[in-house]
């Protein structure tokens, strides 16, 4: 059997799930290559040639020798690659762009350091908790605001910019962090988790588990 | 006179630094509009219609249409809109894409954590302080090690991952977070640095001034 061009390094974890979820949707052949964070796979020089930052998720595209790290660059390819997942006319394009990187510079960083100071940390840092409570309340709040007059995040048509905030959610919600209180935001998420894709798509390499 | 098309809303900020540059290397006509965020411009209703977020840079562009905000979206769109600083071919074009990420969602977010910890947080908070110290070194050296074989961060040419990674260390060394142990990081630092439209960029609206 012929290898698969895109081989996908990733495991368990919402920047992961981001891209098992596009190409569950996008019905591309690939090989996921499992990088056990636990076990520290994610530091060996392998990997690290791929990724210098050692994180996943890793995309490498064999026909056209390129490697990307990052899970929005990884989207955005993915989604030219593909013709799908982001639409060619300006306006929605842009409108899909502008919140993908509004994920990846703001909902997605706080949300992790607020996992990271809510679950992870050993002496409690309640400064610190509630800073980032206090700005993933706000990052919610933008959401849910935009979804009352948007069906997805770019408007009509379901996008790698609802793919990505969908990925963090989903841990936001396994570990805890309400959001039922911002109805659209809830209806949007609801509309995302029952896509069977998106089923697919955070089963791999495995589900997820609380902290 | 007729109104450029572009109109970008900024304020003297990381984030806005890296647009000013863009359009100063682009020579793009556009008109400025300051968002003064000391005064709260970015919390007025005029500007949360452009983004609900509530952030500066914001770049409009009448003849398409089209409202953006968060920094990467911007810069990629004028990298389109110019067909510059950012390469055609696949392999320079997609190593511009996952820099420019790994700064957005690593790079400016880290950076950022530890200026709010170091520069503004009222009551001294050690285990944040020395968290953002030690991610911002992790960023520093992850940059250092690339840079130590690439002239630029995609490879051979200078682009908008460049751009972005400069307008946050300008702060970094504003503020006083020392990165001059890292030499090729130095390196690359002081040739961005010597650009005439780089040297135009970080003083639009007016030079950035220590916290």
């Amino acid at each position: 059997m012929q290898e698969p061009a895109l081989v996908l390094y990733s495991d368990s974890s919402p920047n992961g799930f981001k891209i098992t979820i596009a190409l569950e949707v996008l019905g591309l052949p690939y090989r996921l290559v499992h990088v056990d964070i636990d076990r520290g796979e994610h530091r060996q020089a392998d990997f690290l040639a791929l990724n210098p930052a050692g994180r996943i998720p890793v995309l490498v595209d064999h026909s056209a020798g390129v490697v990307l790290f990052e899970s929005a660059a990884i989207l955005l390819y993915l989604a030219q690659r593909s013709g799908q997942l982001l639409e060619q006319a300006a306006q929605p394009r842009w409108a899909t762009i502008t919140w993908l990187m509004y994920h990846s510079a703001s909902v997605g960083p706080v949300l992790g350091q607020r996992v990271h100071f809510e679950c992870f940390e050993a002496i409690a840092n309640p400064a610190a908790q509630k800073r980032y409570r206090s700005l993933s309340e706000d990052a919610f709040g933008v959401l849910d605001q935009h979804l009352a007059s948007h069906l997805w995040l770019a408007g009509e048509a379901y996008s790698i910019a609802d793919i990505a905030h969908f990925a963090w959610l989903h841990i936001a919600q396994i570990v805890g962090f309400d959001f039922t209180a911002y109805r659209h935001l809830t209806r949007w998420y609801r509309q995302v988790q029952m896509r069977p894709a998106v089923q697919r798509g955070i089963r791999l390499p495995a589900p997820a588990t609380g902290p």
